[in-house]
This record gives structure tokens, sequence and C-alpha cells, in this order.
């Protein structure tokens, strides 16, 4: 590979996930992991396995997933039709609190996990220990944006990886202090690592390879990082 | 290089470009590119050799780039102090209406390129006939977003790629339809070529390696596809 390049490549062969099952060993089943790596989980089988299932009631279904659409979110952002943007408890704002219906079984839908943070953590840990390298680990979810058609990969849970990288202090190419100062590596890495998942092909997880080492941390951080506090958003 | 895993390759060496530079032969000199590859060029490098370089008066410069930042956008969108988000007449929403400093000489600013469907298409053109092979292009900018904290690279024109892939009539790993269908992996891949840019390094190009063929296309596209229509809309 050539040098400072960055290799994204697909884990293929997972198998469907249950609930209890460990994602860190399904991982380590189908890829070989280096040290080095970031790897990028999509929340559905995140979801799975802890349990974050529901199983809709066969009489009005379409109303019990607006219930728990209500129950997850903790604000209504935008509503039209049968659109729901609202916030989660988490702070992240989507579509229908992110709860959806692909991937899963008919009849059932997945929540976001309780803590995605944790369940990188849990996943990085496991790894590590297994193998004795240093990983990074983002849990991943799909949403939508303002003003801009189309979904991209975002970051929903991070581990072992600063979510923001902060360029303050450093110039740009003409020796100028930089204006630009955080970068959202993270949500970077998740869009990077969606475009060799392709979701009708179940390839839930993806590795990025050689990425700079300075932007991985033992620091305990948060997807919050990545959260714009209400009063500096002019969009709420 | 694993079977369907993709490589994102920085280009280093590239010049400070000036206006008149035919960025395809900057290109050519400092990379080796191969049939299939997605390049990807910062709007910096594209706005410089356009000309889209503006030198601001010496006095009240703020007041100038003010002024600017108004004639080149069609609409505020919010304001708040110094920051101005505003559209701009190819229908972004951003800050500034993307006039900015870092990477240009002290005392000037730089614009959006006038049309980077154009300069994109432009750049493909003279590589494809350079090579005889095929490539696809992106110009890229660095945008912020509500609600969630830190910038991300964005796609601002495209030629020979589409912009959003549509999944309609694909089934999920399950064997339902994808509810999920439009994935904007322009922007998907302007934010992984971000990552080996390092804007300090001047890195103003990056080549994407091994995207599925099927995402090429000959048909004209357009940036238009990847920006929401206001009637659909619930942010504006």
């Amino acid at each position: 590979m050539k040098n400072d390049s960055l290799q994204i490549i697909p884990v293929k062969g997972i198998k469907e996930v249950k609930k209890g099952d460990e994602i860190a060993e399904l991982i380590l089943e189908s890829a070989q992991i280096k040290d080095g790596d970031v790897i990028i989980v999509t929340q559905k089988i995140v979801s799975k396995a802890e349990g974050a299932v529901v199983k809709l009631r066969l009489k009005d279904p379409e109303k019990h997933k607006k219930k728990i659409v209500e129950d997850e979110s903790v604000r209504i952002v935008r509503q039209r039709g049968d659109l729901i943007i609202s916030e989660t408890r988490h702070g992240f704002i989507c579509a229908n609190a992110g709860v959806d219906l692909s991937n899963v079984e008919k009849g059932y839908v997945a929540k976001l996990p309780k803590d995605s943070d944790k369940s990188a953590h849990r996943i990085k840990k496991r790894i590590e220990s297994s193998l004795s390298i240093r990983v990074a680990v983002i849990v991943t979810d799909t949403f939508g944006r303002p003003w801009r058609k189309g979904l991209t990969d975002v970051a929903i849970g991070v581990s072992g990886i600063l979510p923001i990288l902060d360029l303050k202090g450093t110039k740009d190419s003409l020796g100028r202090d930089l204006l630009v100062t955080e970068i959202a590596v993270a949500d970077e890495l998740a869009s990077a690592a969606e475009l060799v998942m392709h979701k009708s092909d179940s390839i839930p997880v993806a590795i990025i390879r050689g990425i700079n080492k300075s932007w991985f941390t033992e620091r305990a951080v948060s997807i919050g990082e990545l959260i714009r506090a209400p009063s500096e958003d002019l969009f709420r």
C-alpha cells in the first residue's frame, strides 16, 4: 500500500446477529484485524446484539411504531406526514429517532443502542485483549441532513479515537493560522466506511487501515463531543 | 489490495496553483492515475486556477469581505455576530457563502468556482484524453452542518459519477425492500478524501481507487442532484 494512503476494507461473512452475540468475536472470526485499524460497526448489529429490537404489536403496528419513536425522542424537531425528525436522548437529531425497519425481521423495529460509546468501547477492549493490539471502534448510523439530498453515515459511538481533530495552532500552506480548525473525522470515517458496505449486501463492518496514529487516544472519548450545544446551534 | 476494498491516496507535490493553471496537468505531473479512479479536488485550487480570488481593499478589508459574502449569497439563512450562513447561487447553504481566507495569500479571499460541475468535467476530460482511461472527478469544499460539531468535506461539483446512489428496488439482508434508498456517495467520497488531505499539508487532491464501476456514468450529472428542493426541505 502506498505510503500515507488509507485502505477501506469490507468485512464479509458476518452471520445474522442475535441478542447476546459478542460482536467482537464475530469480527475476529471474519477479519484479520491489525494494530492501528479503525473498525466501523453499523448500529443495526449493535442494536440486535444488545436486544434493542422490539416486536411490533400485530394490531396496528404503525401506531405502535409511532409510540416507540415518541418514547425514543426527547423533542420533536420537525414533522411532516409520517416523517418525524426528533432529538434522541443521546442528542442526535434524525428521522424517527433512529428507529428503523430495514435489515430487521418483519414485524420488528430496531432502536438505537442505549449507549453506543459503551458498545464501541466493549468491542474495542475485547479485540485488543484478544490480539494484543491497539484499535479504535466507531459505531455508525445512516442519517439524513438538511438542505442536501441523500443520506450519509455518521458516528453515533466512539472509542479510542478523537471524534474531532482540532487543527488550532497549525498553519495553512502559506504559513497562516488555519481558520477551519475542527474536522469531524469520526463522521468522515463513518462515511468512508459506508462506501464499501452496500446496505443490500449485509456488510455491517468495515476496517479503515492506515490512519494517522496521532488520532488515536486512550482518553474516554464520547460522541457528545460531536453534538453541538443548543446554545451554539443556529438551527434548533 | 484486498478485493472490494477502496484505497484513498493523497496526491503530494502539487505546486501553489496560479490563475490559468490547468489542474488536470498538475495532477498528471504528480500522480499515477488509473482507469476507474475517482479524483477528488478541493475547491481552493479550482478557485485559484479560475481566478476566483479577490484582493481585499486595504481600507477596511473586513467590510469588503462582508460585501463579497453578500454578493455571493442569494439569501441569508442565519446570522450571528460575524458568522453568516447563507445560500449561494449554486444552492449550497454554508458559512460565508463559501468565501474564505485559508490557503490564500494574505489580503485575498477565494470565492467558490462559478460552476464546479463544469470545472470537474474539464479536469475529467483532460485526464481521460491524456491517458485514454475513464475517471470521475469531484470538486469538494469543507462545510459545517447543523446540530453536529466539526466540519466535513462535501461535494460541490461532480463529473462522471452518480452523486446519489438510489437503492430503490434492492432488498435488505432479510429480503425486504430497502427503505433507505438514496445514499449521497459523492459526499461520502468527499469526506473519505479529506481524511488524507490534512489542510495544513497542502494536499489539495486525493485519489479514491476501487469503487464500484456501476457508480460511473457518462450522463451529464450535476451537483444540483444533491440539493434538496426547498419544497421538500423542512429546514429552510
